[in-house]
Parts: structure tokens; sequence; C-alpha cells
């Protein structure tokens, strides 16, 4: 199996779970069908919300943080569909962010992956409400025993996933983000803010990714910290590979992608550091990445080649 | 001590451990100072985010969820300051909430307590982040070993709050409401369904927290099922009082109010069933409430009061 089939294979395992813990009929409702607190009864929870939600989460994607999650679990056990579940909860954090950031209020982007984004599709207000209600499942499903029997792998999940997501990590590169773009906040716009930003927004959830596969696999500190540095490296790749594809995508006329970002305040670490030193970059990061990993030895050969594929990816 | 100074007394004890664990420098700062996921320095913690968090969640409000918690988890021994931490988990539920309802694609309120609404005060962006924040510090503290040793509760505690705010409790209320006023869904105009609205947007969340006071006395089944149903009591209680409230504050131009909420489309209990039979409603109500605490007998007194107090409040 080669390397993207064995990603494209966990994307479909994924698609068939978030479509079970959504409520479809692909799987295993429980979460969706069972009743809250307060015994409302089914027939009440809104189909309207539950559908923008499955719009939200199902409208597929690499899911290069659920395959993370399994892949590094997979370095202490055979058992992926122990961490099938903690991987759908990251996934329902991460599309929760997508269709909060594609807000009119927010980057008001009105297609995502070829399709509208939900507040298109929708409305707004079902946009942040169906935001809401993910970012409420993916606690749900991480607080269930089905997920995992030892409440304090539980909590464990938890308490990383909230803190790679909220002020310290995704929602606080959001508004710093924000703030480069809307308040022209000259205090973001120089490469190391950047880079500390980008950490935040994209690479706090990307390493929680890879933290929650120790947490799952009762990895030992050094274990523990070395998936964190891995998932810290992968981060920044994905952020400067991405940032590499839209100035180079561009390239055939040449500075104009480097004119679009600047009419938009929105300096990246290509803009910054020019495409060959940000070349340079990414693969100084991709052999930190590479070597962080030696503590696992020969097991870690779907880590390092996920290291290849993000710092080589053509999409 | 009355009820009323007693109310205060928690209010305040609840609003210094808020100011803690939102950074200030009135107490422990541990979650907001801690470093997050892929250790970003503190100096790059967004400092808008965070006063945004602030003032949505540091705003007054008689904190009736947090004292629900309290006195719920007093029924089973002393410990008011072990039940604090997870009190104000869902006091930052419930402000995250009120944060995204007053937005301009929701309900669109620029005053609330006497103050601009967050994204007055702010913009758009940061209130929808300030909330998503929130909501993510609510399990965050939840998750920690410092709201309570045994993981095996925290995890309880998540469950419920995670199952009270989602889809098929608060989002989902929240959704249907909107869905009456925007979509003008005629499905959702007749007195049951908006009963069973209310008991997802307002109810869910009191229920809840009476939940989490069974669960942090590990109360037992017959305890637990108790607690949840004074809660979902209560909550009915406090949406008709609270229209009974707007219905009556105008009775002196009598009509106005019931024009208003129809001009809104928005049909509540009390312009459904007239006031006099809501009033009976309220009463009733109170009734089923105080008959459901008496497996608790004298101990359940502040409860007791807390029925009266909800049911009789004139603001």
């Amino acid at each position: 199996m080669t390397f993207a089939q064995r990603l494209e294979k966990t994307a479909a395992r994924l698609d068939a779970r978030l479509d079970g813990l959504l409520g479809g009929n692909g799987g295993d409702a429980g979460t969706i069908r069972a009743k809250p607190a307060g015994a409302i009864p089914d027939r009440l929870q809104p189909d309207r919300l539950r559908q923008a939600m499955r719009y939200a989460a199902l409208g597929g994607g690499k899911r290069i943080r659920p395959f993370l999650v399994i892949e590094s679990a997979a370095l202490f056990g055979p058992g992926a569909d122990a961490a099938l579940d903690a991987a759908a909860a990251i996934e329902c954090m991460h599309c929760y962010s997508l269709a909060h950031d594609d807000l009119p209020a927010m980057d008001n982007d009105s297609m995502r992956r070829g399709r509208p984004t939900v507040w298109k599709a929708y409305d707004e207000w079902t946009a942040i409400l169906a935001g809401d209600a993910l970012q409420a499942l993916a606690f749900e499903i991480l607080s269930r025993s089905s997920t995992h029997p030892d409440a304090s792998i539980r909590a464990d999940l938890i308490l990383a996933l909230a803190r790679a997501s909220g002020a310290g990590g995704m929602a606080g590169g959001q508004a710093l983000d924000l703030a480069a773009e809307k308040l022209k906040d000259p205090d973001v716009l120089d490469a190391a803010t950047i880079s500390r930003l980008q950490a935040m927004k994209t690479g706090a959830l990307i390493t929680c990714a890879c933290e929650m596969g120790a947490i799952l696999g009762r990895a030992n500190n050094d274990e523990r910290t070395a998936l964190k540095s891995y998932g810290d490296a992968l981060g920044r790749a994905f952020q400067i590979a991405d940032d590499l594809l839209d100035a180079e995508g561009d390239a055939q006329t040449v500075g104009k992608a480097v004119a679009k970002d600047a009419a938009q305040g929105k300096a990246t670490l290509v803009s910054l550091l020019g495409i060959e030193a940000a070349r340079r970059k990414l693969s100084e990061i991709e052999g930190e990445a590479i070597a962080v990993l030696s503590i696992f030895g020969a097991r870690a050969a779907v880590l390092r080649e996920t290291a290849a594929f993000v710092v080589n990816r053509k999409a």
C-alpha cells in the first residue's frame, strides 16, 4: 500500500465514522440520537442544524489530523480502531474552525473544497451554531467511555484538545491573524510573530493530533515530547508548504501572488523570506521532524513518510 | 443570611474565580498562563481576544447556573470550594452562548446588562472567537485535575455539559428559535414545540447545572434523577417567569407586549396561553420542583428557596 493509499483509506474510515457520529445511516448514531440532558425527544433534535453540521464535517479533505492521531497511536500498538473516535473528535474541532473562519465577519470566504462554504450553503447564524455544536460534539465524543475505557486517558485527551483550540491555540491564532488583517496591527507582521501566529492557528491542532496519539498509546514522557516536537515541526512545514503553493501557483505571472498578499495586508513567511529561503527552511524543518522520530526507530516509517508528504504536497 | 445574600455571596466568589481563570491578577491564572500545546510563549497569547473573553464572562449577572452547581453539590457534603471550578466552567459556557446569541447574524442585540454587547464593544469576529475560546476554556477547566481529583468524575461532568450545550441542547434550541423567527418555520410556533425549544435553549444548561452538582456529590441514581427533574422544572419556570416579566412590564399599555412579540414573529407560552394561565402553570411547576426535592429532606432548603426565587423574581 502506498502512502497515498494509506491516507485515503484512513480518510474513508474516518468519514464513515463521522457519518455515524453525526447521526447518518451509515453507522452508530449513539451520540446524536442519545437523549440530551432534560430528556428532549429525538424528533425535536433540530434537523437543519444537524444537516449543517454534517455539511461542515463531511465535506471531504485529506483528514490529516485524524491520520496523525491514528498513526501516532499506532506506534504503541495495533489499535487503529481504538483511536478512531478520538480522531473523529479532532476533525470535528478542525471543521468547526473552518465553518467559523469562512464567515463574512472573519475571512469572508464563499467557496471551500469546490463547494459553497457553510454560511453560503445555509446562512450565517446556522454556520455559527453548527460550528458551536461541532465543538461541543468533539468534547462529547472524547468524554464517552466508548472512545476509551480509561477516564484519565479521556480527561487527558480533552485537556490537550481544549488547550490547543482555545485562546492560547487555534482561536488565539485566528484572532492574531485577523488583527494583522483587519486592525493592521504592526506587531503581527514580522517573521517571528507570523511564525508564532501560525504555530497557534494551525500548528497547535496538528501538534495536538500527535499528542493525542501519544496519550492513547500511554507514551512515556520522552515519547510524548518527541511526538509533540514532531507535530510542531509538521505544523510549521504544513504552513510554509501552503504559502509556497500559493506563491508558486502564481509563478507564471511573477510577483502577482506577492502583490495580492500585500493588498490583503497578509504577510507570509514566503513573502517575507523569499521563495528560495522558504524552500531551504522547509527542508530544514523536514529534517527536524524526521530527527525527533529516531526514538521510535523503524516503527515510525509512516510518520516519516507523512513529513515528506506534507513538505512535497502539490495541493 | 437571606437567600438574596447567599446568591450574591456565591456570585462574588464565582466572579473572583472566573477572574483568576481568565488570567486576571485576582487569583490563580494557571489555565490561561500555562503554555498551550506547541510551546507558544506567554507574550504571544493574544491580549485583545483575552480581554474580550473577560468582558464577556465578567459582565455581571446573577450567576444562577454556578449557584445551582454549588448548592446541588452541597446536598452531598460541605465542599462548595470543590464545586467552584465546575461552576465557573458552566458559566463560561453560558457566557459564550450570550456573546454568540447577541451577534448581528443571530439576535442582533446591542446592549446586555446595561453595557454594549461583546460584538458592539469589540467587533463581530472578536465576539465569535471570544465565544469559541470560552467554550474551549469551559472544557479545559473541567478536564483539569485541580477541578476534581477523580478523572471519571471529570469525564462525567464533561459529557453532561457537552450534551447540554450541543445540537441536542443549547445550540439546537437557539437554532430552533431562530428558525421560528428568521425562517418563519410554522412547526416551531405551537405551545408544545415552544416548550421543547425552551427546554433545549435555556433548560438544558440549567438542568445540567443541577446534574453537575449530582456528579460532584457522587449522587446515586435516584438522587441524580431527582436533581435533573428539579433542574428541568426550574428551567421551565425560569422561562415562563421571563416571559411574564416581559408581558407584565408592558401591562400599563395593554396588548403592546403581545403586539411586539407578534411583530417579531416570536410566540411565547405567555402570548399563547395568556397571562393568567401562564401564572397558574408557573405555580404548578414550582410545586413540581419542590416535590422532587423531597428525597433530600431538610437538606434541600436552599434549592426550595431557589425555586421560589426563580418563580417570583422581579428582574
